[in-house]
């Protein structure tokens, strides 16, 4: 690329970038969110999440289209066709997360709706938190290309999973316990699972950061596969 | 474009399309394997199926190379473009139901593990047929660019969710009678969830036809979101 297209690129580059954080940004909030729901059944919340993935939705529509126009503009070739189409596969990860927190916005309603009652377990705001702080840290391993904090939300890929056995065990207890919880502890089953993706998606962006820089996949089988 | 490069162009995206329909053959194929092992609870074939999820796996990405390639090498504009950018996003569907079938397979081998026996409703098998003959339709619309097949899958997404809808309500009803088959019957629930959000792949594929032809989105809102 001549100087001048490489300038443009660069620009170009920036602005996938910065929309990026602001998809990353607003799918851990969604996140956060809807834990909030969770624990306190907040129906109102819930809605307000589900009707807010549009946003994400729409962002990543945009990303993906700057980087397909940006792609065809510039001709780049290897290591710069690797940066765009690394960044067409971390929209479409934040994308997924964003979704992932409003199907807990669903089962949110759904509890409620179905009058089904029981404790939330705590478990829940851990396993919550965990995920986003992986969420978070490997946004800013993208945004500062940081090999090392990629790899190191990609190595502790487990410890969320771990979480989500937990309590994926508690709530057979008290199904168990009481049947009568049976229905809101299935909702909530899908609840964990739903947060145990999220934080594999935090995992697959590691890998994609990986990628982007090396040229060569992290390790062909993930260690919790 | 001129002749040459539409030519080559042209014979890029034929190889392009028959590697997606390799991968479709083989993401059926997983489904329908995945129940087998689920109904028969036959652990050999769901390693098998797991093992083979790596020949999907590497089929995507094969896709994603050769599309980014061909967009920087033949400068694609507008509806060319969108050609492409859509066989990367089918593959990435393709991928994704390859991954449930693996899903269902892990749980396959991890019900038998755990000594938990439960009858599988047979309403596994009418739910598997209807994915799988959703996901063969959809991708007979792909190659033929058959808006009107693209169409009929979307709008029949709901006989799916109904289906699984029942099968959620009969496994239920199976862990209130018999505390006993609670651990059996929540892995059969994710089942159930897997093979549903597998005929959602084939709704989304659909969507993406329709705005590879179109140019516009099918319907903002996806009629059972």
């Amino acid at each position: 690329m001549n100087n001048h297209i490489m300038q443009a690129y660069d620009e170009d580059l920036k602005e996938i970038s910065k929309k990026i954080m602001m998809m990353g940004q607003l799918s851990i909030d969604a996140i956060e969110q809807s834990l909030v729901a969770l624990m306190d059944s907040n129906v109102e919340l819930a809605s307000k999440i589900r009707e807010q993935d549009k946003f994400i939705d729409a962002l990543q529509h945009d990303i993906e289209e700057k980087c397909t126009i940006t792609i065809a503009k510039r001709q780049p070739m290897a290591n710069d066709l690797r940066a765009i189409m690394s960044a067409i596969r971390v929209a479409n990860d934040l994308e997924r997360i964003g979704d992932l927190a409003k199907n807990i916005a669903k089962r949110v309603i759904k509890i409620k709706h179905e009058g089904a009652k029981s404790t939330v377990p705590l478990g829940f705001n851990l396993m919550g938190s965990m995920v986003c702080d992986r969420i978070d840290k490997v946004l800013v391993a993208y945004r500062e290309n940081d090999l090392e904090l990629a790899l190191d939300v990609w190595q502790h890929d487990d410890e969320v999973d771990l979480c989500y056995n937990s309590l994926f065990r508690e709530l057979l207890t008290y199904m168990v316990e009481k049947p009568k919880s049976i229905t809101s502890c299935a909702h909530l089953l899908f609840c964990a699972k739903n947060l145990e993706r999220a934080g594999d998606h935090a995992t697959n962006i590691a890998e994609i950061i990986w990628y982007k820089e090396k040229g060569e996949v992290l390790a062909n089988v993930r260690p919790t596969a």
